[in-house]
């Protein structure tokens, strides 16, 4: 049984990583390069929530159909589409402006659908879009903290994907959103005997401990696996790192 | 036979790399430096499927002209001007606005050209200069989606071609194209032993693995042929490369 | 007992760092990565204060509600709410124009607090939120200088959260607040062996001596913990160092 | 016997890089810092065309005067003077702005001296000037794309000499030239051995193959010389290579 | 016995770097990071003036009161506030404005202190904050200039100080300070075996000559003092040098 | 005797680095950075001319008055106050607003020094300043280039300044002046062992051939001096090389 004050990820490792998951009504930023994983992790942990844990989930998706979603999703086993039949999930497809302003009003589709079925965990796919609403960075973290208080507020336990474009991890977010959330975790890829390998690392878990190795993994069928730390490299993060002496 | 769910790219070496070829109906991007083979790929990638997998092809192009294609074409005995008679591809030279204006209109010549041949591959030569539209970064990439999305309604699969200025294949981008896509494939020059080498990574492809390892290739008569992976190095993908201690 | 002119900072092996703690009513900057712990030392600080060493204290944070601050503090055993019932501290949740405004007014609740409590100790999470006050470097500077000299002048030990970027240490820094205050701290992330450690370095202590070695530390329950310099690594604070030859 | 198809450019060693010399009719950039011969070079070209080949030629220069490319070229041993008394070469002092709308008039002095002249080779020093016309990267890629078309429709082999200001090729280019033109050749300063040497690259070659590696060449009397290739150095074209392990 | 024409800094090995202290007259630039030592030697130079030298001084500060500065230097055994009571030191805390229009007027308190007390040194504690002045480069080099120029008139030795924000000594000065000064002292933090050390380096002294080693350095008791030079480093100006081979 | 088409530049080994000098009549750029010693070998050129080879001078000074420049000169042993008074000397203290409009009227003093004096050689210190008179690259360069052929046409061997502010020897000269000369010589400092030492290198003289290593030199009474060029040293011109393998 898993812990109460925690939401199983359903990614195998990645829960060790985390300690046994994500805090319960935490906000944690999955941050990656593009075709790192990021849309998969999230599929897998709505469908750990929705099919294992009772937890119905939402999630936001600004540029992907949900029937794309669908396809990916059953090609690792997930059958999204049952699970929104079943009510325990809820695929939204939305504008950062319709998210940020449905949040502010308890009638609209999304508050109506996180009330009803009572949604425990939710998806933003990504936030990288909510830099379209302004080009003011203290405007762009105010949007931020609004979505990441309301979820808090309603005991949602949110994974915000996030378009990672470099190798410094925080460069390129003029809204600073790894300061406003409870946790970090990275998605890179990293090149090893000219092999481009993909690497995960946790950062940040506020109010918890979690395994600060730098980790090899793998999307396979079935989502994504992590695997063993990485040996005798220098500079992982950097993505093209060096043998270490 | 062919995978159906699968769009062979008639590139040796590469349709191994992607297991079996780009899945039907997705898009890809293929960034390269100058003279990395970009056009060569994507007339290959057409003359493949509509001379062999009876697939009629659309190529967009928005600086070259049809007669400098054909002839560099025959040059690696693509016979494409032959292919167009035949009603089995069709070369559009044209300028971005245009591309997005007849997309939206069922009787521009580019809708109808669709419609008539039956298109299921396309190659638009090159994404970036569709960032000519605009200058604002939320706008291009709603273009960009505007443009795949109505590809991947026609049922058509895509290969993108962007120009890479730099070593950090997403910096440049404003409008963060290799986020929208499917599938990423990465055309790079890389200083070994004092010759510039040709490298091919794949880096993304949504709803399907991939061969992880960087490999040489080379523009030879009769197109681009793929070659072992690079052995011993440190840091291909920065293009200047150190042997590997 | 300890140095009437020094406040401890009640973080195992910093106070020895600082030789034997921070300045009383001087301003140290602590500046960090997400994740890296500044909030922890913040609490810290203030609960050494608030319940040992009978100095009030005052945390202004602009972005944490305090039923977070209350939780995460009761994680290390520290029960803020308890100490705030008896006059030992003030959370004040409020926005940097307002803090700005009610240093000026003295009938304000942020200075009348100061005045009832006697506070002695404040921790402001953090500064780089003052940059919302202004684009110009140098009303930013003086906006430091005044919040500063504020607190200087009430005779407050400050310790001054600030969000770090990126590996230099002071390039996002609009309004150079490093050249500002009395003493400097840094908190990296610093990848070794396949593992994000952390590391903890004093820069700058106006009219005192201090540790010069980087050093290692850990967030345990209970807070923060120096542990052993670094040993055998060249360019820590780049946060991708390499083994020494 | 030269190839018909090809413009031999006389510099010894460059044609057997480019497998015959410049592809006739096509455009090639020359790209170099200050100093490492690119007017040099260009000289050569036309020179050969002229005195040897029976191709006519034109050297448009924005900011060279012709007395001063005169001395320099007899310097080489080459009459560029006596070479335009004979109406086989026409130098061109004009700005971009006279070039541009003097390609666009059938009746222009340049128009005119192709016409007269048979002109089958044409140098242009340098491209960056065009940089003059405009600020907007689009235009100013209209304005290459002009007259690289201009130059392919009268059947004319263009050198089209560019200033290099780093070590990334394309860095500086806001009209993205490289990707325009059908041929890429580099000039670099390399630092060996405490020595500046010089370093020449052919990048690209649209419809035919070239010599990959890198080479030294020297500017000597009788003009660049091409010599061996570089060995046992890593990171030749950053510059500041290292010695390979 | 010291030169006549040379102003001691007091700086136990500063002077013999500089071959006997600063040139009479001259303006030296002092650039360095936060908490590396500036204003220390600021003071340690106006202390030995005023002090040993029979040399009046006047210190321009921006930001620092002087109380601040009385006991900071009381911490080093200088008794500033007894010299500014003999009239041998004059301590102004102004704006950049009121300095610039103070050397303007013959009148000002601060042309009359120079006056007054026949000042001979000067110490300028920021010359960064002149930015504020102007956001033209042009004008602010002016301004330097005028300043500069107008203390050498008056035949004073000026330390002007100068906040270093990064490893390349010249990147972050609009104006080109360095340029306008007749030397240029750098002080540095240097990683070296996981402990921040110190460096200083004189980079330039017209009319001079000077050590060229970049030596280590200490804030004790009694003010800066220079030690041995770097043994075995490669890179120290980066800030992480690493070992020779 | 001297090579009557060459103007010795008077320093020792670096006439032998240019094969004779500077060539007569043509514009030699000499960048460095603060403290290298671009005004001394200004001085030492103009003086080798009006002293020795009967070639009187003209020296444009922007920021230093005169009187600085007689001591500073006078340091090495060179009158050249005494070279005014014989009329082989000029030394104008101006504005490149002044020096501009000078060169454009025959009747200003410029002018009339020019023709009166028979001036043969001129140093302009520094070009930088020039980036005074307009924003625009293009505009920048035209007045380059309009200074440079003026004194190309009066016969004028040039020597022209220009304040060096990075490792990359073009990266901050908006108006590309390095094209626009006959010749560039950079000087730079190098750190080597803990010690800045000073690197001088040719990079480029149009119509001759030169020394292509990077040699120490040393500023001494009596004006620069080459010495012998770097052993065992890569990247050299990065300012912090690194001992080869």
């Amino acid at each position: 049984m898993s812990d109460p004050g925690r939401a199983l990820m359903g990614v195998s490792g990645l829960d060790e990583m985390l300690c046994g998951g994500l805090i319960a009504g935490s906000a944690a930023l999955l941050q990656g390069a593009p075709g790192t994983g990021k849309t998969t992790v999230g599929m897998q942990f709505l469908y750990e929530g929705a099919a294992k844990q009772d937890e119905p989930g939402l999630l936001v998706s600004f540029e992907q159909f949900p029937h794309t979603l669908y396809r990916d999703a059953l090609a690792h086993g997930w059958d999204l589409r049952g699970l929104e039949q079943q009510s325990k999930l809820r695929i939204v497809f939305t504008s950062p402006q319709v998210l940020v302003s449905s949040l502010q009003s308890p009638m609209s589709p999304i508050s109506s659908a996180i009330r009803e079925l009572g949604v425990k965990r939710a998806v933003v796919d990504s936030m990288t879009h909510l830099q379209t609403l302004t080009r003011d960075p203290v405007q762009l973290r105010s949007h931020y903290n609004f979505l990441i208080n309301g979820l808090r507020r309603e005991g949602i336990t949110a994974l915000l994907l996030s378009e990672d474009s470099g190798p410094d991890f925080v460069r390129s977010d003029r809204g600073r959103l790894a300061f406003a959330v409870d946790a970090v975790i990275l998605l890179r890829y990293v090149e090893i005997d000219s092999v481009m390998q993909r690497a995960i690392a946790v950062l940040k878990t506020r109010g918890s401990d979690h395994d600060k190795s730098i980790r090899r993994f793998e999307i396979a069928r079935g989502g994504v696996v992590i695997r063993e730390a990485f040996q005798g490299r220098e500079g992982l993060l950097t993505g093209t790192p060096r043998r270490t002496r």
